[in-house]
């Protein structure tokens, strides 16, 4: 089934294995065997998350033959950010509302130790 | 499969569907039929989606037994943005050396001019 590229960079980020090779890759291109070091996983099994990475624009292959190291492409993830960046707004108003109960609570216990 | 909550979170938003049903609350609860309105879909489709969306904490349904009217709940929403602003740099970055690049080639053709 082919997807939106935005249901797509969401697809890719919906598995732990797969966040935490993009913060592997914030320290820099990384070969398959230097992503695979940390993970109790099978050759293919890494290769195929880098697959849905590299399906989803998540991160980009070198052309050297031999190594092809994995960088981190950041665009996806900007759009990952601009989209939810738009209900910022709501979990603002329940922090909002949950800081007005605690001040009200609090006001209120002193009410009562006066 | 159960999956961790910012996990089930992303996977429930890779669906268009879905993130415009996130979009529709925003305005507000809405009632099933309200929100499978603008929708060429089955109420059992919009009903799974709305399960799914449910499943990853980013609606809540009212008690109300004959409407049960869905709200949107901002919590995993929050989680999504924080996770995914800790790439920020890398975004600001290729930015920065896209705008260096233009600049220098404004720069050249105007040599190139004089």
């Amino acid at each position: 089934m082919k997807s939106d590229p935005l249901s797509a960079a969401f697809a890719a980020l919906a598995d732990p294995t797969r966040r935490a090779m993009l913060t592997r890759l914030c320290e820099g291109e990384a070969t398959v065997n230097e992503i695979a070091a940390p993970f109790d996983l099978s050759l293919p099994a890494i290769s195929k998350h880098l697959k849905v990475l590299e399906g989803a624009g998540l991160i980009s292959r070198g052309r050297a033959a031999q190594f092809r190291p994995c960088r981190l492409e950041p665009g996806p993830l900007k759009d990952v950010a601009d989209w939810v960046e738009r209900y910022r707004r709501f979990w603002d108003e329940s922090l909002d509302r949950l800081d007005s109960y605690l001040k009200e609570i609090q006001h209120k216990e002193k009410s009562d130790d006066a």
